[in-house]
């Protein structure tokens, strides 16, 4: 057995199965080791950006890690986009990069450079194995690292000789140490004290105003059902973060409102607060800063409370909490279904959101790149059977393909609805050809705008004057137009397009029946929304 | 005048003035600055691989730096391999990176990076502005660093407020400050020292098998011409390295053999040679190790000598040297015009590489990234009129089709042929629609073998046993087949796809006769070359 075997086999001995991949020369002995261990999935995509975004959405999804395979300094720096967004995701993801053989590298040939410096801005751990004797065990706590809680990136370089050499040493075996067996969590969530669940409960009791605030595990049916409760018995108003990891919402679970985008709007969502309750979630900032304007969203006077950390038992606490205020333990306000009619006319954001409330499928995963197209969305599917809602969380634009494809890969049986801005759906398009190859349900929507228009909006309000016609064309991005119908085409995956809200609703209706990949343009009508 | 308005005006100054970019809010002041400085050429990319990549091109022919402008940590991540690329190329980039307000960062935005970390292992020079009054000096510093001698890659990061702020330093300006005016190196090429010159005379006198490599600045022209004399007057073997940064090559210009790309070749070119003469190159190492072979490529007992290293004047040297050898000034050999017939029959990579050995246009500017399916067209080009070829520098993939579009803005006028793998074509593919919007005459080939080819290869080479089908399935890119043809379309770039070797001609013969960018999609026969 050599080191890349032994990798593999223990990667599959603590339940992390699926590898997301795009090897290179110094990763062959890798790649050979894939027969020799059949239960690994190997998932070839056609760049890195679609390898750690998928390894992200996938890892969102099955609640433990995937891992990637990368080559190279150069194939990590394709790949840290997305490993950002997974970091911020609190994602588990352990981040296999191969490197040269230990003697090779001192020759400083082609491709070498310092996979160090550019991994740790992403990694929580980081580790170069030094030898296959020792690789199990690298092996063990990168997957523990990724694992946590709170999930994060784990980094193991692998030299190519680590890989190609024999283990000597049967002590090295995988299974005679600990560590994860089954790819959750090796430690538990940490149980919130009784001492912060009372802080938290005295806060609320004062009947001023508060928010209480879900990101990270909290998100899930579990936190939102107790958070409810909380909420129902003191008044404080229920909200997540902006670009929540994985949101479970819909009809028959209890709605929560995402803080805004714009500075602004979170600036109106808590005025008045008096207390901010964090649960799993970090104190809003904005995404950016302009002139004169706070960068930090938390009122003044208000107080921040932290029910629960990353890495803390948040349902848990949330549960805690609503005993201490003695909620009802049925006391939770649920969403209504609904939905809204099948739209007519022009094709809109507004018309193309209606067309997704209307049809959008009971267990839907929901990977959501829409940006500024995708504003209506949220509102018109609030009453869809329930369904997972992932989203932006680092802000790296070209996410949302790749975690599609990864998300359908760790939900086999469920709809993947990809919702995608044009100016994101091409940084990272080429995961199509990943969805046409593993044959995965998802269906993609393009919005077509022909704008970087979230740029446009924000040029506006940076306080640059009055921008000219070379500022605007840089924001423009439909001189040519992009047909990402034909684009589709030509990485096997089937598509349509729609320039009117009948002509999406129809097709968008027949994509979703469909097995396999289905991309559905939205040409929307310029000038508007 | 703000900082963003100094940034781009002091740019300009220093000549440099095409700035490759795809920016977000952090640089929006940047983009409306534009408006304010005509003189500068923003260039939009649609993902930062190709912004990097085409500074790269452009740096290349033209002699002196473009800019960049990406998008915070994640922008860069996306750049990262192509600057890899850019640094062994030794090309003058300009790289400028947006960053969160100063105050903003201490929040740990979402966006929010370790930029440096991710910016030293590809960046020769390194500095975040720290204020609009400081931002003259630093740009003109950055310039002066990126165009050195050697080239290398400079990268200025610039916080929004720095960007934002009005300057109020008017000794500030940037004309007040020395540095690059032309964007030329500020310091002048180093002279090779006369006793430099003396010991490789004697050691090429001594009448032992000696081989001349040359790399950078010393595969021009001057250079070759000058080492052509050499190799005359002593039977020196005159080689150049793997891969060039831009190798002037074709009929009435001295010929020069490349070093192999696997390690064999190179170790049967070498074989023998008792003095390796290094001209702006680096003794020859292997790209990848494999168990039992060496890495290090200079045969024993061969000894080692440094004529130029990079930043030394190559060309200058060799002269000196062909004078103090008595060589004849015209003691050159050049290579003869020839081209190979138009190929009939099956395409494959020979009989593509005799339609553009045929049909290949004077002035030509190659972007070469074809890799196995190119293997055949160097031979075929040698006795085509002169024209440049632009190589894999830093064996990252995604380069070609990016240095293709910025080698189009240094040199209009003149045919870019880029020739693309097609596992290749795939990272960077985006570039396509830069050509469409610039209206580059860039004509491009897609060899479409359906397989990391090169890995296949590699896969039998690295010894790791018989690999089995899941190991040469994550080598099959033909599931789903890919449409290049449909992709190009997708960008707006006009595209027909050749299955015969006639097909092939005649479509290659129509795109190097049209404005504006074309694709040509070579299907090769599968199973052989």
């Amino acid at each position: 057995m050599n080191g890349a075997q032994r990798l593999i086999r223990t990667l599959v001995d603590a339940a992390v199965d699926v590898c997301f991949m795009n090897p290179g020369t110094s990763e062959m002995h890798f790649v050979a080791a894939l027969d020799d261990v059949p239960e690994m999935r190997a998932v070839l995509g056609l760049f890195e950006g679609v390898v750690t975004g998928a390894a992200d959405g996938y890892g969102r999804m099955a609640g433990r890690p995937a891992a990637t395979l990368l080559h190279l300094g150069p194939g990590l720096g394709n790949g840290i986009a997305n490993l950002h967004n997974a970091r911020r995701a609190r994602t588990p993801l352990v981040n296999v990069v191969g490197e040269h053989a230990t003697s090779h590298l001192r020759h400083d040939p082609p491709l070498a450079m310092d996979i160090e410096s550019l991994a740790r801005p992403v990694s929580s751990w980081y580790r170069s194995s030094s030898s296959p004797d020792a690789l199990a065990a690298d092996t063990v706590d990168a997957v523990t690292a990724a694992c946590g809680p709170p999930g994060s990136v784990a980094t193991l370089v692998v030299p190519a000789d680590v890989s190609w050499t024999e283990v000597t040493d049967p002590s090295s075996s995988p299974t005679s140490r600990g560590g994860p067996k089954d790819g959750r969590p090796a430690g538990a969530l940490a149980t919130v004290a009784v001492d912060v669940v009372t802080a938290v409960a005295k806060a609320l009791r004062s009947g001023e105003p508060a928010v209480v605030l879900l990101g990270g595990s909290a998100t899930r049916r579990a936190g939102l059902l107790a958070a409810s409760r909380v909420a129902g018995v003191t008044g404080a108003k229920l909200m997540c973060e902006t670009f929540p990891a994985a949101l479970e919402r819909g009809a028959g679970l209890p709605p929560v409102e995402r803080l805004g985008y714009l500075a602004e709007f979170t600036q109106a969502q808590l005025a008045g607060a008096r207390h901010l309750i964090l649960v799993d979630a970090v104190a809003p900032v904005s995404f950016f800063a302009y002139p004169g304007i706070p960068g930090y969203l938390v009122p003044d006077g208000c107080e921040v409370h932290v029910l629960a950390a990353p890495g803390d038992d948040g349902p848990g606490g949330l549960e805690a909490l609503a005993d201490v205020l003695g909620a009802p333990t049925d006391g939770f306000v649920l969403q209504p279904a609904s939905r809204p009619e099948r739209p007519t006319g022009v094709l809109t954001a507004e018309s193309a959101g209606a067309a997704i409330g209307a049809l959008l499928p009971e267990g839907a995963v929901v990977s959501d790149e829409a940006n500024t197209s995708g504003i209506f969305i949220p509102g018109a599917t609030a009453g869809a059977p329930v369904h997972d809602w992932l989203c932006l969380t680092g802000g790296a634009i070209g996410q949302g393909m790749p975690v599609a494809t990864g998300a359908a890969v760790a939900c086999p049986g469920r709809r993947v609805l990809s919702l995608e801005a044009d100016g994101s759906a091409m940084y990272t398009l080429q995961a199509l050809w990943t969805q046409a190859r593993e044959g995965l349900d998802v269906t993609t929507v393009i919005f077509n705008n022909g704008s970087y228009a979230i740029l446009e909006m924000e040029l506006g309000r940076v306080g640059a004057g009055s921008p000219g016609p070379r500022a605007h064309g840089m924001l423009d991005i439909a001189r040519p137009d992009l047909d990402f119908a034909a684009l589709a085409r030509g990485m096997g995956v089937p598509a349509t397009r729609a320039t009117t809200a009948e002509e999406f609703t129809v097709q968008l209706e027949r994509a979703l029946g469909e097995d396999g990949p289905v991309l559905v343009e939205a040409v929307l009508a310029r000038g508007g929304w």
